[in-house]
Formats: structure tokens, C-alpha cells, sequence
């Protein structure tokens, strides 16, 4: 084995955190938030060390830093924020700090009452040594502090241990020797809305108000104040290009259409243009523009899906046949599940010899929205596309457009989800929708929040999408619906839905074990009463005014489940860092009959004294009630409000500091 | 970001198991061991995918590859063994496997009677494709097979599905586009002594069967056959160098010595020489020569201590000034704890700007012992020199000689005892002498071979050394060295102790409070009446003996606890993988009172029918017991024997084959 370099750094710094599969992979984060890194920091012998956390926004060259601080059992913390949009890195250096051994052992010998005469050399020799890194005033008074020890000087024990040759010796530590750890690490830093967003799924050709018109832009942006008014932030659509004639699907996904039918929006491509393309019949580009600015005046962010496939229409396929498989019989291979074929649909050929060229034309269709405005995509079947395609693509467009949101499409399995929120997707869709029992809701929540996982994905929670009718929602019916979407709005602070379906409650499917939808929206277009009588639009807006105005439920990091005596009650905690704002939130999962238990609360980890009473307030039907002690009764009626979701105000001192009087 | 090379490389291999730190350190095996290797291994979209682990002895231009088997959720598995002694490397490889993909929807589309003409072309294709890359018989075959898929031949399906065809097809694979994992990861294989021996300690000069003499290396050979009949296979000795003069230490670590004391072997060198001299007073090399070839006869490897600390009449003292720290007041710095002083002992002062030529030297005194014959060393205090060093020194020194054992006495905190184990120490003295009660025992050795840690630590089980007599050795008497014996020799495939101090139970401490013993050997010279009475050597030898007939004791990855309704008792099997060696321990902890309680055994799991009665044989004191079912009572009494080594005989098939009959 080679000498290294210099084999007198004594420091070794390993187990940090976060660090995804040993910095392979960035971690993520939105503006404003922290980053608390620990870290194994450790030397040979008895020696004190000392160590800071170094951070700096991608491309700077300097770092900045903060002192590491000493937790327990060789391990080290230390925290930073991050303040603007883009890639920060960080990394950790620690060294042997032979003055800070010094002066420890200088309190035990001058205890002992030994002779220290040498040992206040020692000690000067330090402090002479950093003043020659010291400049100006600093540099005096370090030059001064050593003239005091080489003295021995009366007061230069006390001195030598004051806070300010500390601070002093600190500041101009000898780090020659020190170690870096050997690897930086990343994070990316997204806008608010990546960590913290209501989505509302809806499709534009279905907005018209008269029956049998097909939709346009300008019908969907009148619908905006709807959407508004149920408070959602993100407002997303289907693809809107125009759609493939060739093996066009029909009603309820009929492998033959009638003549008129509209098709499925995925079925992306035909004469009239592909992936840059606007179906004619949904309006012009500067349409689509008037939509997102009348949409951002409302603070509603129009995502686009972007499906990567293509109809036989799709203009690609003449342009570039060498972007598809071609079969031995001259035709073009079209996506297949064996037996099952879907002839409306080619998939991209990825090992084409070409792939590089199909890379950059598949990323120019996002930086196209990009350019009419777009910040949010959501991204259909990422899975079926190489790994190394979408790290290249979203690295790629995240640098040159920190802002934007890639929602990953990922019902697929465990790995691969995990592994496309690694390399790069902002939001993943996940197994949510199938999660019903409390045991699974608790084990798969605590999955996504508690572990390593939630430092790179963030998962976006569906009740329902134009593609998943649950047989929870089909059998559980209204309460069903009403359980699921305060599930969805407070385990996620990323949420969303596909309307108006979700809120008029449609819940009848295909056919019996199936998931899909009875006269489907993907295949037709539709007219809506937004109106309905039993719509539930009131309960979705009050869900979303509670999430608004709660920021425990902004972030998932500090859920916490709690027992009750009840199989079918979930109850959980939310709770902002400072425990300033504390949620509670208690759904009935029975969508047939009134459950009831007891909650057993950890009031401690509350900051609720236990002999106190504190009042929890509900925030779905404004009831408030006074508890006392770790253990309450609660009682959930499916049929008029199946879950509570309670703001715990706590006694702050006094009778009349009790916050709840505010 | 850059296109990578290949941007079709469409496999995804992670979460490769063991690895340790991403693959900076290496993991431990002894020669014959084989190591399961497990990866998550997956691509996008629903191709098949096949892999192979690929392996071969460090330096070696070939791999060897064995295939990777799938489990379950994207997890697959391969295992190799490692056949010599050196370091060998792993890593994987997959690709999507098209031919896999294409068979396995044949099937699927033969069964719905679609029309496969144009799949039989596509297959003949990739066959042909196979063929272009195999020779011989091979590629006529392959040919062949090609022909009748590309005549669409009546028996054409039945040849693709074919065992033979897919044999050829995952040889001739076509694994351009294949995914090797980007670390090659590296195991040590050392010599079985490193996993499983039995060491015992002593101090050379206390050999002689005369008063007052010096004991000599010819005294150890006389003491040989002893240590042999006790069951040991290494026989360690305290450093043999010549000891310093200036501030020698008397009886019982007093600072000032009486002329004629002998001093402390540690503290080493003298004008007669440093750490590749001899003690005058134990004999000449030959002698020593002579010793290691005895000793050997036996089956017993000597191993030295190797201390890397000077006495101040240590040559290198005047001789290499710079490798030691000089104080302003021109002395050089002594060893310190403040306020503690050890004047007769001077640390190397590994910040040196001469730190290489120390690096050498030091190393130089190992190969000069290896010269000397010896394999193993015991290094003194490894936590107080660079952990760059002795990644160093024991990466070199193993590349040359890899049967080198190396055991870190590593009495320090866990991240620094683990760092040390990571960075080749080929075993680790650990905090077993204070764990004692069932959950710390439970606990500690779970940690210990049940986590990754067990891929790179190998612990040396000791229930004393000449620096430790515990506080339950003291208090607890000859019951308490029972325990402790069986206890090391059972949950440690490798263990040692301190005798005869141990045989003797000797355990008059210094002082109250104080793990030191009274009188140490460290500080003079003893002679010792080996038939003593109350001698242990009857139950070491017995026990040796156990551990040498069962296999399952080699080993300790597969210890398992088991529940016994007594906190008292602690209770546990090893077994061979195979099941065939089932060795049960019940200890009594409790060194003053019979204890009793019932055992819980998973019997299912060691392969034992729940109906029928199976035999436990008491290994210690020969009893046999018939018992039946999972819960069986246990009565320990200390002062008789407060253990059982039970050897768990199963029933097979018949009466006849019981295989307690054997």
C-alpha cells in the first residue's frame, strides 16, 4: 500500500447524515429550510478535536461554515439553511485541536497543583502559532495572550481558559492536518410548493357548461374561481395535445371508436403536431398563456402531464422512425402488456442507436411548456423510461430552471419509485390509494417519514385519479370519500385529486374487481354540475382552509401515530418544530358504522402539562372540547363527519395566558 | 449535465450487500467461507433482467461468475467461496435480458392463440444474434435453433422455451448494454485461527519451577505441554523486549522500584536493544527460534505482543530524537493522562515531519518477528496511534503475508474499536469482561453478530487479562470464573484468558474499586504450582475440548438467545448452517444462588419435530436428558457447575437412526 499523501490526519469523519447511498444521490429541501447534518467525528488517542459543517451554494467557491457540536459517543451535529433555489453542497472538516487538549488538561494539572511552568510554554508556542495566521487586532491580542504565557504571568492561566483566546484560538486554528471528509454532499432546493401543495386534476375538455361541447381553455380558466374556492394550488390537466385517430380507443376504453369520439388524451400525436402541440379544439397557445396568468392571479399553478408516447399519427413517427422498435415484418412494435396490446400507443425506442438525439428532443418538450409558463409537470409512467434518462433530463432542466416540479407517476414498485425520487423527481405518487387499515397507513406512513426516504422523496398523496377507482371508495361510499380526502390532505402535506369526480362522490367502476372508472372521462367528454347538492366541495374547502392555516400539517417529518383502543381509528400528530402549532387529527376508518375509543397522547413530547387541561379544537365542525391527562374518549359518525382534526392549544402559564383564549 | 458514455445501459444495480462504508473497507472471511452477496437489481419498465456476481482473487485478470438468483421485491442473490488465503473481489453485473423477456411472453401469447409469426422472427433474430457470439457446437446449435424459428418450424415454441436454449442464450448472452456496479468490493481471507482459537496469555518469566528464577523461552517450552492440554491453540506472551531502566515501575505500579526488581515488559527497550531485541534474561532468538518450532508441534501458534511505545533508554531515543515530542524545556514528552504522569514511558509523536521512516520502522518490527517465525500479534493500545497507520501497516504487511493475524486490544469507545476492525485488524478485544448481565450480554453479542458489524469484527472473547480482573470475578469467586469461561469459549468462537491467574481464580484486587490485580505479574516475577487443587484446568481443557467437536462453536453468526422465564439464566444455541450441530448453553449468571427457570426453543427452526422427544447431552458433565416440546426447566447450581454445554440431538426418521445412538 502507497503512502498517502500525508498521513498525519488523525481525524476520521464517517456515518454522516443525511447522505443518500453514500452521496450518490442529492438530498432535497425547499427555500428556507435546514439541514441538520451528524456525523462519526473521531482521532486516535485523548486528544480534543474540533470540526465545522461547510455548505455553499453549487458553483461558489467559498464555503461557508458552522461549528460542529459535540452530541454523544463520537458523534457531531451541526445545522445550516438554504436560502435560494438550485444545488447547495456541503461536507465536513475536522481536525485535532491541540490547544483545546491543552487547556482541558491545564484545568486538571493547575486541580493537581502541579508544576505548569512548561506547560504555559507549550501553551504560548499555540497561541504565537495562530497569531501568525491572525491579522490586525486579533493578531495583537493573541501575540499578547502568548507574552502573558511565556511570562507566566499571573493572571495567564485564567486568561489562557478565558472565552475570548477561545474564541480567539478557534478562529485561527491550525488546520493543517485537519480532514476532510471525502465526499460532498448535495441538496436540492426547491420552491415551497414541492414540499407543500394541493393539486386539483381536472379534464379541460369536460368544463364546458353546455352538454356535448368540447371544453377549451377559456372554459377552464371561468373555472378557476371554483378551483380557487376549494383551495387548491395546483391545478393540473391531462395532456392537451392533439390526439391520434389510428386504433383510436372508444367509450369505456373500447378498442373501436364511433366516429366522433374523442379519444384518450394519452394517445398523444397526430397530423396536426405532438408533444409541442395544442389540440385545436381546447384553443390557441395564447390561450394556454391567458390560463396561467389568470390562473397565478388566483396563486394556482397549472401543471401539464407530459406522457413520453406517441399515437402512429404522432409526427414522429415519419420524422424519426428511428426513435421506435421496428418489428421484423416492417411494422412499428406498439406498446404491449403480453397478451394484452395497446395498438393506439408506440412506446420511444430507448436503445436506439440514436438515443441521444431522442434525449434532447424528450427534454425540448419541457423546456417548451417551460417556455409558455409551465413550472409543474406531472410525469406519466416514468418508470417505463430508462433511470439514467430522467437523472439526465431533470439535473439538466433544474439547473437552468430551479423551480420547476417534476410529479413522478410512479405506481410501480417500491425500488423503482424509490430510485426515481432519488435521481431527481420532485413528487412521487405512491401506494397510497391502497393503503386502507390502520396498521397499513401507520407502517407505510412511517416508511415515507421516519426513514432515510423522506430526505428525497416526497410522496403526493391520490384518493382517487382518473386511472384508480379504490374498491374502498366503491364500496365505503360518501363516508369513504370524506375519510380518504382528510387522510390525503393531512398524513401529505402534498395532496391532490381528480375532479369534479372526487367531490360528487362517483364511485361506480367498470365492472366488479375493476379500478377504472364507469364512463370514463378518458374517453369522453363530460358536463358538470358543480352545483350538486351533495357535493362535497364545502368539506374539500374547509380541509384545505385548515392545511392553510396550520403549518404542522406544511411538513410530514414530525408525524407521530398514537394508540387507540380501536382497530379502526387512526389517530396521528403533526407538530411544527417549535410546538407552536400542534394538530391532531382522528379518522374513522369504518365508513359503515360510529367507532369510538380512547387516544392515549405522549403530552410530554406535546409540551402539555399533565396535569393541566388543554382544549382541542375541531377544526372540521368548530367544536371544542376540554381534555385532561394522556387518555380522551372519541366518538366518529361516518355519516355526518367519519374524522376530527383537532388544534391542540395548550395552558400557556397563566389562566390568562391559555392560548386558547386567543 | 453531460451525456454519459452510454445512456442505454438500463439496469439499475444498489443496496449490494455486505458492503461496508460504500465499499471503503473490505470484509473478513476465512479461507473455505463462503459470502451470500445480495443486490437490488432492477431496470424500468417490465423486460426480465439477469445478473451474475463475479469474483476472483485480487490481482487476478479474470473474473469467475456464478448467476444471480431473484428473490422477491427486486432483491436477487448469488454466493461464492473463497478457496486461499489473500484478499479476493466481488462485484455484479446485469443487463436486460431480452431473449428472457421475449420466452416469457411467448408463453403468454401461445396461450391466448394469438398469431406469433412475427415473435418467432423477432426471436430467431436474437438468437442468431447469440450465435454471431458463441463457437463450436455452440453456434451450430444456436444456428440450428435460428433455422426452425425463422421457418416458423411446427416444433419451434417447444425449442425456445427449451432448457437447452435458454442454457446457450444466458451464455452467449448479449451484454453490451449490460450494468456493472460501480464498486468492486474487496473480502480478506485469513487463516482459520482467525476466526476460532483459543488463546491463552502468560508472562514468560514466571515459567520457571524454581523461586526467584527468571523463567526462560526454554521454561515456556517445558510449560508447553500444558497449555496444550488445556485445549489452546495460540499461546500469547507479553512483550519479550529488553525493559528500561529509568523510572521503572516496582511491585504493584509503584513509582519507585527496588534494584532488582524486573520492571514492566511494556515498558520496552533498554541499551540492550528495543523492539527487535530480546530480553537477555528469557533466552537468545534461538531459543525463541526454537519455542515457535515446539510450540507448532502442538498445534499452537505463538503470538507476540507488539507495543509501539519507548522507555526513555530506548535506543531510538538517541538514536531517532524527531520521532518523539520534545517539550521547550528540551525533555522529551512522557505518556500523560493528566493528571497522571508515565515517566518511564515516551509515545511516538506521529505528527512528526519525519512520520514516514516512523511508519517503516514500525512496520519493519513486524516483519522482523514474521521473520522470526511468528503469525500472530496482540497489538498493544492500536486507539492511540493513527488509524491511517495501521491501515497501512496491516494492508502491507498482509499483501506479503496473508496468514498474518492481527488483534487489536481495543479497550476504547465503539466507533473507534469498529474503525480499527474495519481497517484490518484481523480481531478485536471488545467490552465482553463488563458485560454480565443477561441483557447486556444479549444485547452486546446481537450487536456483534447479528448486525453488519459482523462482516469486519471479529471478537476475542476474554474474561480477564493481566490489566482486568473484573469486579465480577472478584466478588463472585470460583462460580464466577466458571461462568465467565463458559461464557467466553461459547458466544466466542475466538477467546482467550490471563493464566494461571484465570485457572487459579485468583482475584484479590489492588484495591476495593480498582480492576487491577494485587501482587501483578506486570511488576514481578511468580512461580506457579500448576496442580494446584483447586485448579480450573480440568473444565478449561473440558471445555476446549467441546468447542473442538463442535462445529457449531467455530462459528458465530448463527448464535441465536432464546427466552428463559429466569433473568438469571441466559440460554443459547449455535448451530452449523446445516443444521447437522446444535449446541445449547444455559448459564447461570448469578454466581452465589441456584437458579432455575424453563428454556424456549424455536425447535422448528433447528429442525426438531414439535411431537417427538429429542436428546440434550451435557457436554460438561455427561448427563443426557429426553426432552420434548419448546419448554424444557433448567436447574444450575454455581458451585457445582452453573452451566450446561448441551449437544441437541434430534430424532431422525426412526428409532434406529436416532442420532443420539450413535
Amino acid at each position: 500500500m502507497a503512502f498517502t499523501e500525508e498521513g498525519r490526519r488523525r481525524v476520521v469523519i464517517e456515518g454522516v447524515k443525511p447522505e443518500i447511498d453514500a452521496g450518490r444521490f442529492p438530498i432535497k429541501r425547499t427555500v428556507g429550510e435546514s439541514i441538520i447534518v451528524e456525523a462519526d467525528m473521531f482521532t486516535d488517542g485523548h486528544d480534543a478535536l474540533s470540526g465545522v459543517l461547510q455548505f455553499r451554494k453549487k458553483g461558489a467557491k467559498k464555503w461557508s461554515e458552522v461549528p460542529m457540536e459535540f452530541l454523544v459517543n463520537d458523534r457531531w451535529r451541526g445545522e445550516f439553511t438554504v436560502t435560494e433555489l438550485g444545488r447547495y453542497q456541503y461536507t465536513l472538516q475536522a481536525w485535532v485541536d491541540h490547544f483545546k487538549s491543552w487547556a482541558r488538561d491545564l484545568v486538571k494539572r493547575v486541580e493537581a497543583e502541579q508544576d505548569i511552568s512548561v506547560d504555559l510554554l507549550i501553551g504560548a508556542t499555540m497561541v504565537e502559532d495562530a497569531a501568525t495566521r491572525a491579522k490586525g487586532r486579533d493578531a495583537t491580542k493573541l501575540n499578547d495572550y502568548a507574552k502573558n504565557l511565556r511570562a507566566r504571568a499571573e493572571e495567564a492561566v485564567k486568561q489562557a481558559l478565558s472565552a475570548d483566546l477561545t474564541t480567539l484560538m478557534d478562529r485561527y486554528a491550525n488546520r493543517e492536518l485537519a480532514t476532510t471528509y471525502h465526499r460532498t454532499l448535495e441538496v436540492v432546493v426547491d420552491p415551497e410548493r414541492a414540499r407543500y401543495s394541493a393539486w386539483y386534476e381536472l379534464f379541460p375538455r369536460s368544463t364546458a357548461t353546455e352538454p356535448s361541447r368540447h371544453g377549451t381553455f377559456k372554459d377552464v380558466i371561468k373555472r378557476l374561481p371554483y378551483v380557487a374556492s376549494l383551495g387548491f394550488d395546483v391545478l393540473y390537466l391531462p395532456p392537451i395535445h392533439p390526439i391520434g385517430q389510428s386504433y383510436r380507443k372508444g367509450k369505456n376504453n373500447n378498442v373501436v371508436s364511433q366516429p366522433g369520439e374523442p379519444g384518450s388524451p394519452w394517445a398523444i400525436g397526430s397530423e396536426e403536431g405532438g408533444h409541442k402541440s395544442i389540440h385545436a379544439e381546447l384553443g390557441t397557445v395564447e390561450d394556454f398563456h391567458e390560463l396561467v396568468a389568470q390562473a397565478r392571479e388566483l396563486n394556482i399553478e397549472i401543471a401539464l402531464d407530459i406522457a413520453f408516447q406517441a399515437s402512429p399519427d404522432h409526427p414522429y413517427v415519419k420524422e424519426h422512425p428511428e426513435w421506435f422498435l421496428s418489428r421484423p415484418d416492417g411494422t412499428i412494435q406498439y406498446a404491449e402488456n403480453p397478451p394484452k396490446k395497446y395498438q393506439d400507443i408506440y412506446p420511444f425506442y430507448f436503445e436506439t442507436p440514436k438515443w441521444k438525439e431522442l434525449w434532447e428532443e424528450l427534454k425540448s418538450v419541457f423546456v417548451y411548456w417551460i417556455e409558455q409558463g409551465v413550472r409543474i409537470f406531472r410525469v406519466d409512467n416514468p418508470h417505463t423510461k430508462p433511470f439514467d434518462f430522467w437523472e439526465w433530463l431533470i439535473t439538466d432542466i433544474k439547473r437552468d430552471y430551479p423551480e420547476t416540479i417534476f410529479l413522478a407517476e410512479a405506481f410501480t414498485r417500491p425500488k423503482v419509485l424509490y430510485q426515481l425520487a432519488k435521481l431527481g423527481f420532485t413528487q412521487s405518487y405512491n401506494y397510497f390509494p391502497w393503503r386502507n387499515t390502520r396498521w397499513e397507513l401507520e407502517e407505510f406512513l412511517t416508511e415515507l417519514t421516519q426513514t432515510e426516504v423522506q430526505e428525497y422523496l416526497r410522496p403526493s398523496l391520490w384518493p382517487n385519479t382518473p386511472d384508480i377507482l379504490t374498491e374502498y371508495l366503491q364500496v365505503g361510499g360518501r363516508p369513504a370519500f370524506m375519510t380518504r380526502l382528510v387522510l390525503a390532505a393531512t398524513l401529505g402535506a402534498c395532496y391532490g385529486m381528480y375532479g369534479p369526480a372526487f367531490e360528487f362522490g362517483d364511485n361506480q367502476p367498470l365492472a366488479v374487481g375493476k379500478e377504472e372508472y364507469l364512463n370514463s372521462e378518458k374517453y369522453e367528454i363530460k358536463v358538470h354540475d358543480l352545483d350538486r347538492p351533495d357535493s362535497l366541495k364545502d368539506m374539500i374547502a374547509r380541509v384545505n382552509h385548515i392545511r392553510r392555516g396550520n403549518p404542522a400539517l406544511h411538513f410530514n417529518e414530525r408525524i407521530r401515530f398514537h394508540n387507540v383502543d380501536n382497530e379502526q381509528i387512526l389517530a396521528y400528530t403533526k407538530t411544527t418544530k417549535d410546538l407552536s402549532n400542534i394538530v391532531l387529527v382522528v379518522v374513522n376508518l369504518d365508513p359503515h358504522y360510529t367507532q369510538s375509543g380512547w387516544v392515549d397522547l405522549p403530552l410530554e413530547e406535546l409540551g402539555i402539562n399533565l396535569e393541566e387541561p388543554y382544549q382541542v379544537h375541531d377544526l372540521l365542525d368548530d367544536a371544542r372540547y376540554i381534555w385532561t391527562g394522556p387518555r380522551n374518549y372519541v366518538e366518529l359518525r361516518p355519516h355526518t363527519i367519519p374524522a376530527s382534526i383537532f388544534l391542540v392549544r395548550r395552558r400557556v402559564r397563566s389562566e390568562r395566558n391559555f392560548d386558547y383564549y386567543q
